[in-house]
């Protein structure tokens, strides 16, 4: 049994008294900010439906979550007793309370770790539990847990407005016909909801599953894709439908960020190749960067700010990936070259000033090296927020660092929370706003900006850098 | 309208007062110790007529210096609105004032960069500015510069022997004829400004203007150039005349470092292609793996120290570059191996006692991987000071914490401000000195070292290591 | 002459006073610890025969370590004259006392290296040496050191028990019949001494002296070695010998770490072309990537944890290996792709039960990019301690603020010294545990961990994890 379990209200401050004490006084005048939150992967249907639960404890901080079911499974755990689907559904724990009991003694590998962190905080500050999570106190808290997960005031919509998010964009599928954004928008939450436009699975030609996406797309955006100008056509009024939905952005995960434009009989032939299920992975790194360089071009034209998330190897685990589909953890990062690899796209629309480009990195070297240099230059790219395993107050602190210096705050795009795992988002914006915040205060702690500029700087970073980046100043004026 | 415009008398050291008292302590024995500038852009005709005034805050401030016209520009304002004219002039504002009012109301741009700093810091220190630069304050600031400006008291001579700068080399085309210089020598300023011999324009064999830098060659040099060992014999020839000019060292600014002899028929044959207008990318590549080897060996006897710049993608931005020419905020990092690029002149060159070679790189992920373990070793080698980017509190301390366990202070070539910006010389100076006494001062708090090392180290950085790398201790003596 | 020299008893804590008490706190729970040294090059021979001695000042400190040597070389100093034997030896300094005086002379160039803070520490805590190491002073210190280097009390045997060390691991090549690990589990120091197989030389199939390693390992294995099955089955044979001598690991020491299977007659004719002297550098890296799927096979099998250190281009002054032979000090890291490289041994063995793999890195890019992310997901993966330029204050901590945020500390092998200065070890494991406390109290005075997870995180860096890392729990049990 331990003591009551408390969150330090100087978490995340320097030690050192004066930098602590500017650090309060700027983290005071933006915690109550309203949350931008303009990328993330929070479920709609949770969201358009009043009567929506959150399910169990397992099923909201661990069966989904697979920043948290990694870490025990890289400790020799099986996923399937953490709760996750094998495809082959052999084996498969259905006990909630036992999937808890086992994350509940093995929290201590969250130790020092942002998930731990941010678990701490939600269970303290949303949700009241006041032991301190291990195996023995386990099951109390799962009573605890499910019994708050009941009430209406734990309702995804409930807490989105105790949160105080003023508004969150979630991450849809190209093939998606957004019902729950449809529903939304009806009830008037269209503002405070928003769709994004990911046509990654249409655009790797490769992949096992890309006819029947295309087929999906020609179906939901009205038309018929038998060549490569119908794709353009349809990616082109599919984008108009998400905007009429509220989106304000796309968003691009590829293996590497090469950009470079095919004429478009060659970009036509790879699609035919596609069609017959005969494009290789040459095909796709082209028509990959060929595409990059359409996206562009069409964000130039209806105003959609593009992001990139580039430089994850995916299904690292192809054993794991074969039986279990992707996102469980074995997503690994390999070193990346933004220099070379967005010259084409950036020479081509890099001074349009309709255009916007949000990139986001996992190789930290390119900090420094190359995306703030780019940021610092081209007037349409802005440097994404830390992202994944640098979500975090070592890697927030090591982006600030290495990127402010050389790009200035105004060439970034503010944070956001890239989360599955909605209760966690105010504690990964509260994270965000200490870490900003006691970095500023550092800053003027050593005399390098004074009290007046950091005061605006916070606001800056917790709120407005995100809100202008995404263009949602204008949606929302 | 601000309070008073300050200058924290202990900026750039650390918070913890322990820290920070032993920092102000090695800080008072090294502000004042005389400037070497040995790696820099400043314009020799300035410095060589007593007459030269630096003209308009503008073109002090603004017009010349891409570190700051990149960062407006990377916000949206068009270079020729700034005052940096393009080559086909049809647009180009003139007005001075409106030029510095731009800049004064995007001065927040600024806020946590090292520019920034440099640019307070003059402002308050070398022209005794009260008030915080921004829109409103611009022209009443304006003002007090021009007036100042035109003042005897602030004619680069003047600025010189103020800002007690002991020598300062400036970067020179193998072409030039060093009138300037020449001047200076004749006036008996020989020893305080002194040439650097850059062939990097010969070197390129691809350039467009190639075969011109041959034939101005050819006329400065006194040697007719029509094949390989003729433009060698004119190489040597100038770099005796550089020499006799006070040069200690030349300097190569290169893609990569990668090194590696040819035959001289090998050699002559990409010469002669060059010539005829048919040289290519790979030419060019190994025409300069293999200059770069003869430069050294030219070092070894001459005695000039051998400066590699390496790692610059220049004018990434190629429809600016068109307009403007190069040096418009462009050039942009890329990944660098100098374990196996520099092998075989380190092989060839490293041990000879005679040789001595300082490198910089802009890809930090090689500062503890490559370039501290190389320096640690070769005899020859010295590792440059943080460069371009990283000449900034925190590349500085990146500097510091990943090379010196490794390399130790005495396998490093101290510090050099490279800067075109004459004014900022003392400020990026004092930034150096201010951020290695607050890092020794940490060293000493955590009983790294002690306090009489780290008053001798402190005396290093600011000064020796600088003048004996570049062999100013020698010439000077 | 010097004030006493002395150890500062907060050295490697942070200055300030909150962090600093919570560090001594955590610090005196661990400094009485026993060592466990599971991977080092301390020479078996001294341990094995009680009457063994450490030999001259000169013996222990300068001649055998390239630590301590290149750091003289990179200056200008001869190998020759600092004791080291070329292998001409036409010209070597045989006088101990004036390589010490060349070495004293120069002792500032280790200032604020780990070199430095280690050889102070070993002079004073040690030795108990009094005053500083300078040239002035060499001479009286020599005499003190050569007394105490001729008592008992100084033998290897003698300082092992006095420094506490509860087991080290030697490494010792796989062709080695470990003589003096069967002489020390005679005498019953079989648990606290043991070897560890290293098959570099063999799987090495174009070095010059493969032909001679082949042999060797066929007297010594008992197995007549003449293709690549029979080499196979030397291996799995000698595995077990050492695993009887109490191995329970592996190293393999690889230039990149590619692993890739081939099939038993690839694998054979490229065993076959390097018998006939004919293989080249592709079938070196080919049977490299191959072998190291083989040994991570052999480890599900036996139960040997597999060690691997990659990323060093051994040799890199191609003169100076001809003429002094391996470890002179020119081993220079390049980067490493280990995402890729890892991918198949990983999916081949990385879920398997009864495998651990732990990887070292030279190429500090990869701890957050890539290796934090594969030892946060594949079960066997455990990231082995800061290495070689990295053991040091600033490498430890940027280890800690990189890879625990994503690996958790229960993903990594704690500590170990890899030291072949053998007096130099409880100075390397001390700087370790103060680090470590120092850091996890910046945590907890950031409110990220409470103080009992402190208390045992800081046991577990300092003890456990190396000691379960290594399989030593399980073998002392």
């Amino acid at each position: 049994m331990t003591d009551e379990w408390q969150l330090s209200p100087d978490r995340n401050f320097d030690p050192d008294p004066t930098q602590r004490s500017i650090a309060r006084d700027l983290y005071s005048s933006v915690k109550d900010l309203p949350i931008i939150s303009p990328h993330g992967h929070a479920d709609p249907r949770l969201l358009a439906d009043p009567q929506a639960q959150l399910g169990s404890p397992a099923e909201l901080f661990i069966i989904p979550d697979h920043y948290v079911f990694r870490m025990l499974y890289s400790q020799g755990h099986q996923l399937e007793d953490l709760g996750v689907s094998p495809r082959d559904a052999t084996t498969l724990e259905t006990d909630h309370r036992r999937i808890w009991q086992r994350f509940a003694e093995n929290f201590h590998l969250f130790r020092a770790t942002p998930t731990g962190q941010w678990l701490r905080d939600e269970l303290i500050e949303v949700f009241g539990i006041q032991e301190k999570l291990d195996g023995e106190s386990a099951q109390r808290i799962y009573d605890e847990l499910d019994a708050k997960l009941r009430q209406t005031s734990f309702s995804p919509r409930a807490l989105f407005e105790r949160f105080n998010i003023e508004t969150l964009s979630t991450t849809d599928p190209a093939t998606s016909a957004l019902e729950h954004h449809q529903t939304l928008q009806e009830e008037g939450w269209g503002q405070k909801i928003r769709p994004t436009f990911r046509p990654d699975a249409l655009l790797s030609v490769d992949n096992a599953g890309w006819q029947n996406s295309v087929e999906q797309f020609s179906n939901v955006s009205g038309v018929s894709i038998q060549d490569y100008s119908s794709l353009i056509q349809a990616l082109e009024a599919h984008r108009q439908f998400f905007k009429r939905m509220g989106a304000t952005a796309t968003d691009h995960g590829v293996f590497t960020p090469h950009t470079h434009r095919l004429s478009d009989d060659e970009a036509n032939a790879i699609f035919q190749r596609a069609l017959s299920g005969k494009a290789d992975a040459t095909d796709t790194a082209e028509f990959s960067a060929h595409m990059l360089m359409e996206m562009a071009r069409m964000s130039c034209e209806d105003g959609l700010v593009m992001q990139i998330h580039a430089g994850s190897f995916r299904n690292h685990n192809q054993g794991l990936y074969e039986r279990f589909g992707p996102d469980t953890g074995s997503d690994i990062p390999v070193g990346v070259d933004w220099t070379r690899g967005m010259r084409e796209l950036l020479n081509a629309y890099g001074g349009d000033p309709r255009f916007r480009l949000i990139v986001f990195t996992l190789d930290e070297s390119t900090y420094g090296r190359e995306l703030a240099p780019l940021a610092g230059h081209y007037p349409a790219l802005l440097l994404g927020a830390p992202w994944w395993f640098y979500d975090s107050p070592n890697g927030m602190r090591r982006y600030l660092d290495t990127v402010i210096e050389t790009a200035g705050i105004y060439n970034t795009a503010g944070f956001n929370d890239d989360t599955r795992a909605f209760a966690s988002i105010p504690a990964r914006h509260d994270m965000w706003r200490r870490v900003t915040c006691n970095w500023l205060a550092g800053q003027v702690a050593t005399g390098i900006i004074d009290q007046e500029d950091a005061s605006e700087m916070a606001a800056d970073f917790a709120y407005h850098l995100a809100k202008r980046a995404y263009r949602l100043d204008a949606e929302t004026a």
